[in-house]
């Protein structure tokens, strides 16, 4: 008889069975993930400490591999926070295990990507990863690790501690891997240029494996602030983080449970709420019942008069930094940008900055052209499927005048505690209601701007038009004037010609 | 100083956290997964036995819940296989447990979808989820559990063991989640007739929030061989794998280990092959160092001579029961269907099924529709990132004389014992080169049909024209012509006629 066997297989093995929906697709998109993974934890690390990154990557040529692939040594060095020895063999050597797991704005969002690439490294090359880690005290971690996959856990291979004269502090992580790089190259480059425009305060190195050395150097040592834990916001909860939050909290009454472990609820709005829901202020939230935690989930969504999340732990760009990186890597005629107001979707509060940079050295394509960004990194990849591009390409451009063969980049920033990827390999947003309204209304304002441009550029030009035409006739008329009077001086035109100005050009 | 807090999280606490990437994005698409998901098991539960599966789903309101959400309670009912009582709690309330990890034609691939509606189910609800199942022994067990998702267990709230006097077999799934019907409703009954088609040996039964019945009845009994599980091919294995078998193998020799472990390879392929790589055929795989295991595995991606993955562990549906399904749920004029030869991707094989349908009760639309399929279930989201839609949007279809405002229904079926999928919501698939391919030799051999077709149908339009003139003329031209020669009798125009039609119409 048929029968069904049953196994149970770790988080590693998931994931390594499933590489492709964390992005490792294939040769070539392996080896952008590894490099991007990598790059998004170095910001994240440095963000931290509120230090504009540094942030130097090489890519160098191992051996030869398959027909198409080559073995590549992947290097990357940081002046993060650094991370305490304890927590480096399960910070990149299990899967599940990491400092992300947040209600916070951060690059990385599943705690997965840099242990990806070393699984990645590890399954195509059988190399192990080399960590070397300081948090800038006295001394210097090195560790020589390998992931066991079927149990999900580090196997430590070495373990050496420097001594840190220099107080660096940092991370270094290097591993080899099997790569595609000719065909991942451009996507590689892209990466990094976008990268900078949205990072405007990092210093980016590049050692690709021909050796070429792309620098991005950074324009401004001004960064924002670093994005801030935040408290889960009643919208958004459900009774699972319920039953967490009384399973921990130290509070022994409904009204300090509420107002202590939920985002924008004070005392005043704790005991409104409690009131609305009736429930006494003083009941105990240990001793709440099943039922009485599920209906305290609904009533804390019913409840309209909570105040929206606060935006003030988000750390969006900056029309002024975002202005900075579009014109130093697109260097546009024009550059419109626009920060919305803060909203929120699921509790989640989250801001969009929009963008269009027009002329200069933008080229012409026949179709717009958009640059995707989510918490200050570049999206590249299922571009289709992507709310932005919904947006975009559900916009009535003509009632701006823009059209698709304009020299047009339009570029949308998201910054969220909680970005709404539709792929653990964080290619592209979903389409939510609250954010695609967002977009569009940043869009739109944008676009308003663009348009106010083009007329004013047309107005000139056709002003330009009109007094070429007068400054060629007048003084041939003027001098006729002065000839048919019999005169013998032709009356000054410049006057004239002044008065015919419309506007100043 | 700022400090980075590391913690370890369950696999069951990650998708809780990311409910998003396996399809729980919102209430309606929540509704959508849950039924989706569970039917998907059971046709696999069906199909493991080749029974024609026989399945009832009944979705019932139970409580109101937000605005525009609704508590609803979902029960699905299938005559499948049965799961094993010592089975049940951890195949329903663990994730990363299960029976799909393996190399075979199914149509979950990642053991999560079942446990993901129950943990939706009950962190939106918090009601426990019953399961009653059998094997169709002497004996049904029915649970009543919770899942723990902080530690990713299954919490047995109850357990009964009851008498099976009818030797029922198969599986009952009960559980209450919240959700938006009225918002999922198009989307799920667009499943129902999908997987209608591409299952038309199933009988499916739905009962709605509002008591209306849609029956699915099957149009045949007879089922394709079911899939077989199968070795795993030289081209796709990593060094992770090669361990593995290493580590499990009872085999003390490489020329037994080659040909027991991988598929097609037997003893003629194992000795060329070791011969290639210079491995003698008796060393024992065990003592491989880790240097050798690397070397074997770039040497199996090197071997050119390696059988391709053979399809006998494939099930396509076939071109007839495509045909059958599209044309009871389309009812169209025309339709053109093709399996193409099987092929294969990073050792994997698979197979792909296209078709067309024209006409009949296929309303137009101004764009063509496609209807997408992999393993025999419907993906109905994100349909423009998805590998048929870019095929097909690519393909020259004026060439066969095909504009988008035909009433034409497309449809690609892909099945494989590894779907890339690009989503752990099973949405859709990636752009893989070999997958493209034949997906777009498939559509361009459907399209010449359907081009040939019309082309005739054209024919046969002009021809009926150039009969009518004829049938109206020759007569009156025989008579005048009998009038003229002076003879009572006209002659027999019928002949005429008959030698006039050039295509049998």
């Amino acid at each position: 008889m048929a029968r069904t066997t049953f196994e149970e297989i770790s988080a590693a093995d998931f994931f390594y069975r499933n590489r492709e929906i964390a992005g490792f697709t294939n040769p070539s998109r392996a080896i952008f993930a590894a490099v991007r993974e990598l790059i998004e934890n170095s910001l994240d690390a440095a963000e931290t400490l509120k230090i504009p990154p540094d942030i130097y990557v090489r890519l160098s040529f191992a051996d030869e591999a398959g027909l198409e692939t080559g073995v590549y040594t992947l290097r990357v060095e940081d002046n993060g926070i650094g991370i305490l020895p304890r927590h480096i063999p399960s910070a990149f050597g299990q899967v599940l295990y990491g400092s992300k797991y947040k209600p916070k704005q951060q690059r990385g969002t599943f705690g997965l990507g840099g242990k990806m690439a070393i699984l990645y490294g590890q399954i195509t090359t059988h190399q192990p990863a080399r960590i070397i880690s300081s948090t800038g005290m006295s001394k210097i971690y090195a560790y020589k690790l390998r992931i066991d996959i079927q149990r999900n856990r580090p196997l430590i291979l070495d373990r050496k501690v420097l001594i840190n004269k220099e107080r660096w502090r940092g991370t270094i992580v290097q591993f080899s891997l099997e790569g595609d790089y000719g065909r991942a190259m451009p996507k590689i480059l892209e990466y990094f240029k976008q990268t900078a425009m949205v990072n405007p305060y990092a210093n980016l190195t590049f050692v690709d494996p021909k050796g070429r050395l792309y620098k991005f150097t950074r324009v401004t040592e001004e960064m924002p602030d670093p994005p801030r834990e935040t408290l889960p916001h009643p919208y958004g909860v459900d009774v699972e983080l319920l039953q967490r939050l009384i399973q921990v909290t130290p509070f022994r009454s409904m009204l300090e449970f509420m107002k202590n472990h939920f985002h924008r609820v004070g005392e005043i709005t704790a005991n409104k709420f409690l009131k609305f829901s009736n429930i006494s202020p003083s009941k105990n939230p240990k001793k709440l019942s099943h039922g009485e935690v599920v209906r305290l989930m609904r009533m804390l969504k019913k409840f309209g008069e909570f105040l929206p999340p606060d935006a003030s732990c988000l750390s969006p760009l900056g029309e002024e930094l975002l202005r900075a990186g579009i014109s130093k890597e697109l260097k546009p005629e024009f550059v419109a940008v626009r920060q919305r107001r803060p909203s929120a979707y699921a509790g989640h509060p989250f801001i969009v900055e929009a963008a269009v940079a027009y002329g200069g050295e933008i080229p012409r394509r026949g179709s717009f052209l958009i640059h995707r960004f989510a918490n200050r990194i570049p999206l590249l990849y299922d571009e289709a499927s992507d709310v932005s591009t919904i947006v975009m390409n559900n916009m009535n451009w003509r009632r701006y005048k823009v059209t698709p063969d304009m020299p047009i980049v339009i570029a949308v920033h998201i910054c969220s505690t909680k970005i709404p990827y539709k792929t653990v390999g964080k290619e592209f947003i979903a389409d939510r209601p609250e954010v695609r309204r967002e977009i569009a209304n940043g869009l739109r304002e944008v676009a308003r701007r663009l348009q106010r441009f083009l007329t004013r550029k047309e107005h000139a030009h056709t002003e330009q038009k009109r007094l070429d035409i007068f400054t060629r006739y007048l003084p041939k008329i003027a001098k006729f004037s002065t000839q048919l009077a019999g005169k013998d001086k032709s009356p000054d035109i410049k006057r004239l010609l002044r008065s015919v100005k419309r506007f100043g050009t």
